[in-house]
């Protein structure tokens, strides 16, 4: 079949406040600084950005707040409307409600009407995932300008100015992960100078592993006394570098690249340490590698968006860039492969 | 562009249990037969089947128990295995938890493995959507056969056999409606004597309505006072003809069918008395109408794929379906149209 190139016209993120270091955050929670240097050196991360206030504890943004800011800037960037959009995708692990979806309020702030819009529903892999469903539908010819949209929000489920005595030693970590944020790129049929081409984006649901990392909801009752948060440091650790070198090859094979024609990596971000593994399984050169999560903190359908706004400002045409992502709850692996013009 | 046919083998649902009636779920709840009464002319719901024993109020199925069991009859009836299956769709709007997607954990308990699997988060439009997604991926011939599913489970939000005096009226309306089901389709290229061809299918974002239903999800604190589930009767019941009437007309425009070349009309399915108003705008005659939601009570994204199994068992080689759907949060409007070959 002779699809049309797909380009990313634009990549733009937002984030909800300032950076709050560790040992900022290891104030807010009470713990000491043996916390805050554990979150560094053996977590990987060096801050993150909250939507929420660590003083007030008010929430100051929700994912629909995020979503619609890095479309403004990423339609401005593009030199585009909303009126000019004829389709959405977003993924998100944590959507502000479950209904309406988060995507349809950021379309509806935009101004965009009558058009297809849709939300999925997953971990970090989810905004792969949306690039996908984005990249078969323009290529099949029933859209042209797709916003992508990947972002995710805690604040339902970690309250750092609350009480944390309740907390479960994963759901620890995963504070000290945690980031807020959310990413958006203007995917197009047309053709731009220096827009990026999207020469291959694939995910594949990886059977027969327990997950590594789960997400709660409650209803009204709340409170199962079951932990909202899992994760797995062990299994997550071990398993993500092996799936991103798998995810590496297939895609790489699939677009018929070398390793050494790829001029930036992004790797999965679960925390600074599973991406220094990653890249180490991978052979890749620290220089080539995009990393983000150590500054903004984990907020996991972003992610990528921020590896690839950075990594796409740093290249001129012909640069090469490949994102990887290892979704480590029932798990999915794949990735992106992209060619500026 | 040339595309194939993208064919229907087969539809199948699962219901978690036997259906309860008003009188019974009246009784649970212990409010008096005048609620019975109106839950079935003021409603227009019968009976419903609860993932929860109404005695014990244990929880019996989870929404991926469902989805898995339709999975499993939808694959035997079209008589394939999952290792024929090159992709999942699912649709819910409240999944089983928010990380793994439920849609993993029915692959991964089929043995499927290793191929694209999507979860759409989204109201009762999310199993058109699911379908959308798959039909164009199938259209672009990057899959053979998908399995599309719906569904959804209320038991996060409703325990019947616990202390109802919290709930608002708008959760009472809303227990009232709940049913908890799921369903699967396969989609295929494969042509089949007896398939259902798919000749459109399309949603499309209504923007500028203030949502009518809205369904919150929880984190580990829980509990901040506002109402979990929140349903806007007038608006739902106003608002949903209307958009179900441009549905219809432009899917007919779409496909160049008459209205009166439609065989059997699928109806959103928000509760009995939206169905007759909506069949009285689009003046379809009571015969040619298939209704699913007064004996299963609202499943959400299962109840478009219970009406088309049975439709499409009632019809023969040339019978032609128009399944419609209206999502009454950040609105959503569109539908499918199915011809038998």
């Amino acid at each position: 079949m002779d699809s049309p190139n797909i380009h990313i016209l634009s990549v733009r993120t937002a984030l909800p406040g300032p950076p709050v270091d560790n040992v900022a955050l290891a104030h807010r929670l009470g713990v000491g600084d043996s916390w805050a240097r554990w979150a560094e050196t053996g977590v990987g991360i060096r801050s993150r950005h909250l939507a929420r206030d660590l003083e007030s504890g008010e929430i100051t943004h929700t994912l629909a707040d995020l979503g619609e800011a890095a479309a403004r800037e990423a339609l401005a960037a593009a030199g585009l409307d909303a009126q000019d959009v004829d389709l959405l995708v977003m993924g998100t692990s944590m959507p502000d409600m479950l209904m309406p979806a988060t995507v349809n309020i950021v379309a509806d702030r935009l101004g965009i009407d009558g058009v297809p819009s849709y939300q999925v529903q997953s971990g970090c892999a989810g905004v792969v995932q949306a690039m996908e469903i984005a990249v078969q539908r323009l290529a099949g010819g029933s859209a042209r300008t797709a916003l992508v949209l990947g972002g995710d929000t805690w604040v339902k489920h970690f309250d750092p100015s609350g009480d944390i005595k309740h907390l479960s030693p994963a759901e620890l970590v995963s504070m000290a992960l945690a980031g807020d944020g959310a990413g958006c790129a203007v995917l197009s049929v047309e053709p731009r100078p220096g827009a990026a081409v999207v020469r291959r984006v694939r995910t594949r649901l990886v059977g027969g592993l327990p997950p590594a990392q789960t997400v709660e909801w409650f209803g009204a009752h709340a409170g199962t006394g079951a932990p909202a948060v899992t994760d797995d440091r062990g299994a997550v650790e071990t398993q993500v570098p092996v799936l991103a070198a798998e995810a590496w090859r297939e895609l790489l094979d699939d677009v018929g690249w070398k390793d050494s024609d790829v001029d930036a990596v992004l790797p999965p971000q679960h925390s600074g340490r599973v991406t220094e593994r990653v890249c180490e399984l991978l052979g890749v050169a620290e220089s080539s590698v995009t990393s983000r999560v150590e500054e903004t903190g984990n907020n996991g359908n972003g992610l990528l968006l921020f590896q690839l706004e950075r990594a796409l400002a740093g290249l001129g045409s012909g640069g090469r860039v490949v994102g990887l992502t290892v979704e480590a709850t029932e798990w999915v692996r794949g990735g992106i492969a992209v060619e500026v013009l």
